[in-house]
């Protein structure tokens, strides 16, 4: 994620796209400039048709295309919010369990302590790699070889580190070391993990519906490809700043929603996932001492 | 479900649309071609007319009707995302009681441990068949024939499965194979696995209301009919082309609509119920091995 | 609710309207057609006035017209959705309890089963009729005849049955027939019973506040009255057709924003309570047999 | 709240507005009357400016300010709703607390009986006059002169009785007249009043934030002012109506949103809290009576 | 937050914009009138272009921006009033909690009692330092010096008073001072303080999406820097007005915007949180003494 000054309009406005973005536009707009002239060349100065044309099906259907943008850039961003949301009730809970488990345990438990103060922190950073590339158990600061060893056969392993938690949590209850009460109300965070796992490989493993993907796209190609004759008759060759100027803002539009809409990765508008499973390690270390 | 990539936007843009569109949309498209065409030859070439159109009546019009469809897609999508997310929740809570109940039931009762092992993934297969035509207990990995004689006598299979997972636990608490707070913990999963089957029945059910449904279509049929009036004194035959053009969003527009609000078939768009029940069963497998 | 075929386009479109519809627009579209001739008469014929007109403002406010209508019928739409979604909740709900009384309640006390056997959907039939006309109790399948005495005394039907349900649980718990879990555990569903029936009650007893509520029509009727002076000076007699055209479509919008905001009675679009009342009924008996 | 027949169009239409909103709309459409009527004798007959118009920026904004003013009123709209809400819980709520303390306390617990009998329903009393102008103790029914006084030292009112509710409880689960788990049961309601209160105080305490409600009367008041500049050159004197038509509309939906999102005082539209407050008396006392 | 009448029209219309929205817009509409009045000045006096324009371009993205700035505006009301929720839930809260405490704890012991009546409130006023710029505890009214000097080590301060409550809910769970079902509904409460903490913190930290942001900026100055060459070869040096009354509106929605989606500030529009943790402070000691 990165971080800025919404307030600075300047800083803003001028700030040069991230790379990505100019990579993905600039061929676009180029063929574009190269298509509109081609139109206007062919229609004006070569055939020299007595073109007649109308503003005003595009003026309509540029609403109803502006309507579905806005919509469609909402509903990625809802679920960016959702994603965010999900990864704050992470930091939340798991703060919780720590401070929970601090109350409840001992200090002089030193091992069943250090068991969740480690693997409270794995699960955060377990799920962040998992919703990026896949975990690597290598980067897990674990240092029971036999929970290592356990891990590396799994192929799912935050659902795993739950598991063992949860399992854990069971045997504490069964040791007397934990009364039925106490129990019921850790098991409302062990709830609330999985919860939290599920919702974000929700977000991740599903785009909008490809019918609607594809309609957006095909809208957005149509209305530009047919824009030029619009203009044409009245406004020549200025037609090709005007075409540019509308097909930039509608694919702009389209570009922002599908980098919103994944929040998980390492690209410049996701969530700081990294920032927040350190903040979990910093804070369940604190509580759990 | 189709998989696709989202950024890739020519292979989105002409890629053709899935036959069940094709052969939605062009005997509709052929009509309104030659509608369009015999008003067209009617007015200015046969009774030519001295007719003085406007524009303006079906630009406002067009406004209204397209803020019609773009909430109509959107609550299709929501339903569609309704559909999504309770199936997530049906595989978070698989794993979820998956993984308390291998914590709960000590590793020698092979008998329960395979009860669940059967059944849970059961569950979700005869959930997926129910939403789509009906479940066939053949096709229900069970083993113990005398279940699959009781489910064979129901008619709600996937109702009462629920049932004989509670019934088990019943029988768990009442023998004290689960303490009573293990007995609440495990409820809260079980109430919510009847909880998504209600949902995903009653997204299946409920089509919008009759009249709503009614209105659009009317209002696209009367739009679009209405239509060459408005573009024939300006521009005569080219009011083919336009015509066409509106009629094609709008009724895509609506297809899409209709293909998204039924989430649970086995269309191009559906989620992929198959895939997420195979899920649930690796996962409660590995869990209660 | 009519069960009909969303695909089929043009059963929908040339569908009659339901009667009542036809009844309600009918005079309004005779009424329209008669002041617009009468008008366009006066100021094209009889005072010949060189009238200059334009069509700027009602574009205009049409837009927002149009605007105010989309989201009145989708909060109509929400709350219809609503009520389906609170009649689903108790279909879910009353199955749930039934299948946990079965687990709890032994096959030998026939005498509480069928207390509940009969309860639990009189319950549903109960608040059906109490959302339409009020409820006869004659028409409720209770064989005790000291319920069905109490029952006749009170003028709140579906509120009293859920107090009874309840006191039966309760003398379950002091007679320990019931663990204190237990009882937890279906105190739940009661929770949900009387939610779901105060929800249906407020959105049957709460229509959109009065001053919105006139507003919309108000405007609408502005609007239709002043629109031929929009159209007058440039279309003359064809005026007519557009301003029926337009008429017919936002009291339509508005026609069917009321027909579905109440969504228990027992009309076109209404919710079908009666069926699932039947099919409470028929699942209910299934599983406490 | 006004008792209305919202299929009774001419009814609505021609229904004079109540007064309030006549007393704030006159002088305003008066004001704009002597105002446009001013400007355009000034620069049509005065100073006989060759005025050159244009309707497209005013075209344009006014959708602008359409959608905020649509947006607003449906924000307005959501808290009258949620308001309906909160009172037809309270309405649940307490039947709900009274048919379970029903079951629990002992027929012969008269006095425990009375106390919650009247408190449960001066709840709502106070509730409702807490959100008006506050507390008077006199009108409400309580017959212990004890807890009178107590309630008379104190500030807020409503607090205090879920306060004493609380205790009582307390006091009942000590002196076991009542089980830990029943004692669970009632805390999830006793915990519903108060989030009922508070969500009612919210409501009522904030207004939408002070520079979006300047932001919006100064888009409007500027829109207006410089409207008849659009008009003048082309429409004169006609200018007058078609300025008064826009303000009218544009001003309305702003007043509506006003009187809407205040919804527990005594106007008009306010929510019919007196009677909702009386039926919870009337509903409680047959309970536990 | 300014309290305001918001029924007074005139005061509100011509109230002077706070010092600091002025202090932003001044210079940027300058800057525009200097930039409009330049353009015309070389396209009509000095290069004497005969210069073709349109205003449909620029009409139709200006619907499409209003759009995303009518949902800009809205999402971060949400946001504010999200957080005006999250504040209200807090002073709930903190009063359920001493109300229960008082029941729960004998009035002899004075310490514990003592103890909850300032932790409270510190949370409260922790809160509302930490969402600004820290916690300076010094202002918190805490007179155990052995808290005080444990919260100096702490850098998460408002964290840390939630362990304190716990561990202190815990230790007299263990010396049986509460009930083990008192626990858990003490426990509840609890839960929710860190949920509202969270809450918090994630509206504080996550300003919308970079590009998103980005976009919205760049849109607004291509619209406004281009929109001076549609209206100059019509209006001449009128376009001046017209150019800064458009880029006066969306320019005040944007920053409009930006102030209601930090609410926790110390700004005009920001939430009275001093104010509610006073009272939380009030209505704590009222009911703990």
């Amino acid at each position: 994620m990165v971080k800025y000054n919404p307030k600075n309009w300047f800083g803003l406005i001028f700030h040069s796209y991230s790379r990505q973005v100019v990579k993905t536009l600039t061929p676009f707009l180029l063929i574009m400039v190269v298509y509109t002239a081609l139109i206007t060349f062919l229609i004006e100065d070569y055939f020299k048709l007595d073109f007649h044309s109308t503003t005003v099906v595009h003026s309509l259907l540029g609403i109803v295309l502006g309507l579905f943008l806005v919509f469609r850039v909402n509903s990625a961003y809802d679920r960016w919010y959702e994603g965010r949301k999900l990864w704050g009730l992470l930091l939340n809970n798991s703060r919780n369990l720590a401070s929970k488990l601090n109350a409840m345990i001992s200090q002089e438990n030193e091992e069943d302590r250090k068991f969740f103060r480690e693997l409270i922190p794995a699960f955060a950073f377990a799920m962040k790699d998992h919703l990026r590339k896949g975990v690597n158990i290598k980067y897990l600061k674990i240092t029971d070889e036999n929970i290592k060893k356990q891990l590396g056969e799994k192929e799912h392993i935050p659902n795993f580190i739950t598991s063992l938690l949860y399992q854990k949590l069971n045997n504490l209850l069964l040791k007397s070391k934990l009364t039925p009460n106490q129990f019921l109300v850790l098991d409302k965070e062990m709830k609330e993990f999985s919860d939290i796992l599920g919702g974000c490989e929700r977000i991740k493993n599903t785009p909008i519906p490809y019918s609607y993907s594809m309609f957006i796209k095909k809208f957005i190609f149509t209305y530009t490809v047919t824009l030029p004759l619009a203009f044409i008759s009245e406004f020549h060759y200025i037609t090709i700043p005007i075409v540019i100027f509308v097909f930039f803002i509608l694919v702009s539009v389209e570009l922002i929603a599908e980098e919103i809409e994944e929040p998980f990765g390492g690209d410049t508008n996701d969530l700081p996932t990294q920032e927040l499973a350190d903040k979990i390690e910093k804070n369940v270390k604190e509580l759990l001492d």
